[in-house]
């Protein structure tokens, strides 16, 4: 089986050897609090050992309640938001056809709410939704979060007066805490099927949880591979060591981070990684934003950005760097036609796979960034396939723990979440909130 | 008609009305520049008066062939990259329905190829376009840039297969040079209907175009409202003023730069504008990174991102701030439901419409991230619609160039994209770059 690899040797026009390797020992350190459970945040290392954790009679109940709403459902609506949502949209765009919204499907389309508070949003996918089959995983660890409580709100409600309350309640699945919170109590009366959110696993981190392998097997994508990739991954950044791909991005990221490289753009050079990214963004910005300090995570969906981003990234300032993800292995195939005209002047690449012109692009602007004085970290899969995912994505996770340790902050909480939620609650009279409120509307005066 | 606000005192916490007044006179000059054409990259101005220019002639002929395309086509695919791709798909995602994709419509739905050299993604869109009635709108100043030559190749080969050279030649329009190139000599050999990119428009700023108002017609859109909305803001924005909302946004974004603000971050609070940020991205990041400076352009859309980026906005390093499009009205009307047993606690906000719980949570953000120490510029577009857009796209372009000049930047040009392709040029042995295809091999070793 292919592996991921990792390359930070573009980063040494920037920062040398040296520089790197002096966050060797601050890296091991990590690697203690992460292995040892004794740095800040230690109640939310359950992702530690996740893929090695999972048994098969789990795996098995999570694909036949995925076998149960492909039955049942044209559509299944996830419903959640932040890693409740991003995770398992990540890996079905990546493993999905680019195309698959216009195409017929053997599996139920997955879609998203509760990741917005949007009107019509809300209003155009219940239009989607009149006279479908249609199910919902419905994803929260407390049952309150207001973007997916007023989802869920509105899509239950919807689906009882289409199917009825009996029906309705063998196409919900909630995703839940194991004994409390609104869902869970809700859960139990109407008798949903249900699966468990890990109290030590934070949010960002639970896409190898139901949270993300119920949705992404309701797709029809095989979530044992993904969680094999994963396992893979776990045992082979486990031990502290001078080869370990965790460690290395960790210190390159920080070496950068240290000598004035503050934005880190993670660039694709295939559409399908465009919500990876996004999934990677919520990881790092949550788990390093804060105290004033971390990385700002960017991201680009190269060619297509290397025209709109690409003259700031070539010619701007050099505060940036990139890491690149480079997928080795199409999933078609396609060569560019000969033309005996040859007015576009492409008849020097007619017999190339499209894929090949991809790959000089890639080379291309890595050789001009790096010129430019943008390090490079390469990152490179061998394919969009579920092994690889999985693998990616516990690379990133391990890397992440690593990397905010050795910056000095508790990567597993998200303080400043919270701020924008108590001055909405306030400004919505929320019961509970009466003091914040007065606060906030003298504040407006 | 109602009209976009902009409203900057959310920033004077971090920098005074008198910083931001110390760029006055530099505002005035770059309006000078602008209006007298004596700036760096006067050759590319035409877009200044390009709204007030437009003739209903032309606006006739654009409609006249949206109809025949509409009336022959189920997909549309615009092949372009860059300018000739963002700013089309930023307004037909503003328009569209948000599940558009999934839904039967009245007109065809619009593609997108070209914007990237993806094998997989050519080879899925050639897939859904099988046996489909499709039509093609290619879009090139030269009609040899790599990735809309790549898919126009692939594209038109396939369509004179399924339909005879003959009806594709009616189905295929090309907006390209008015006199040279390869794609101007392709169409005039082919009799394929044409329209012209004005030389001195360049591709950020040719959204009003036929680059961009050709798609917009075909998907169904009021191109007349849109453009009608652009006249409006350049008539707005045409005189030096102390309340020019251009200038008022260009003066801000310095003062901010100069105080140490180096990442500004485009906020939506309605998922529809993601792409109006990528055209956002490209239009500033292109214009003002070079000479290794110019803010960073960056964008969220909210609330799905106050759940990732969130935390980094609100904790991570001062160095931010956020320019936040509100939108005021909805397009349709959703209230929450009442629930009997209020387990998710959501009875405080029953009987009110979604969008007062998001202007809520968008207020909430606002205070939350002001004293966190995020300035904050707010722009209230009015609706959704064609020309609300259409304000808010030439007040974007001319606070973009008074901001440029400001910067003392040429903000038309762009030398820094052309790096990458110089490099993929010589990797692929393309005729002419003997040179540098050698010393790029030699480079490799």
């Amino acid at each position: 089986m292919k592996t991921i690899q990792v390359n930070n040797q573009k980063v040494l026009g920037s920062v040398s050897e040296a520089e790197i390797k002096a966050f060797r020992a601050k890296a091991a350190e990590a690697m203690e609090k992460l292995s040892k459970g004794t740095g800040a945040g230690n109640d939310f290392l359950g992702w530690l050992h996740l893929p090695s954790s999972i048994t098969d009679e789990f795996m098995e109940d999570v694909e036949a309640t995925a076998k149960t709403l492909q039955e049942r459902c044209e559509y299944v609506v996830a419903v959640g938001i932040g890693g409740s949502y991003l995770g398992a949209k990540a890996v079905i765009e990546a493993l999905s056809d680019t195309f698959a919204a216009y195409k017929p499907s053997k599996f139920p389309k997955i879609l998203f709410a509760g990741q917005n508070i949007g009107e019509d949003y809300l209003s155009e996918l219940k239009s989607l939704l009149e006279g479908k089959q249609f199910g919902i995983i419905v994803i929260s660890k407390s049952g309150t979060t207001t973007e997916p409580a007023i989802a869920f709100r509105l899509l239950k409600e919807m689906l009882e007066a289409q199917v009825g309350k009996a029906e309705a309640a063998k196409r919900i699945v909630a995703v839940t805490d194991a004994k409390k919170g609104a869902l869970r109590t809700l859960a139990t009366a109407e008798g949903y099927k249900t699966f468990v959110i890990p109290d030590n696993v934070g949010g960002r981190f639970s896409v190898l949880t139901p949270v993300g392998l119920l949705p992404i097997a309701v797709a029809g994508f095989d979530i044992k591979k993904l969680v094999a990739g994963a396992q893979a991954m776990e045992k082979a950044t486990a031990k502290d060591a001078d080869d370990n791909i965790a460690e290395i991005y960790a210190m390159t990221r920080n070496a950068l981070y240290t000598s004035g490289k503050k934005i880190e753009i993670l660039v694709n050079f295939n559409p399908k990684l465009h919500f990876l990214g996004e999934w990677w963004k919520q990881l790092y910005g949550e788990s390093e934003g804060k105290e004033h300090k971390g990385i700002f995570p960017a991201s680009v969906d190269d060619t297509t950005d290397l025209h709109s981003m690409g003259q700031w990234i070539q010619e701007g300032e050099r505060t940036i760097y990139e890491t690149v993800i480079s997928v080795a292995d199409q999933q078609h195939s396609m060569v560019i036609p000969s033309d005996a005209e040859n007015l576009d002047g492409l008849n020097y690449i007619a017999g190339k796979h499209v894929d090949e012109v991809n790959k000089m692009a890639e080379l291309g602007t890595q050789l001009a960034h790096v010129d430019g004085g943008v390090p490079n970290i390469h990152i490179i899969l061998p394919a969009l396939t579920e092994f690889n995912l999985g693998e990616l994505i516990y690379f990133f996770e391990k890397a992440c723990g690593v990397s905010g340790y050795i910056l000095g902050v508790n990567p597993f909480n998200q303080p400043g979440v919270e701020a924008y939620k108590k001055n909405m609650f306030a400004l919505l009279n929320k019961p509970g909130y009466e003091a914040e409120s007065k606060a906030i509307q003298s504040k407006l005066k």
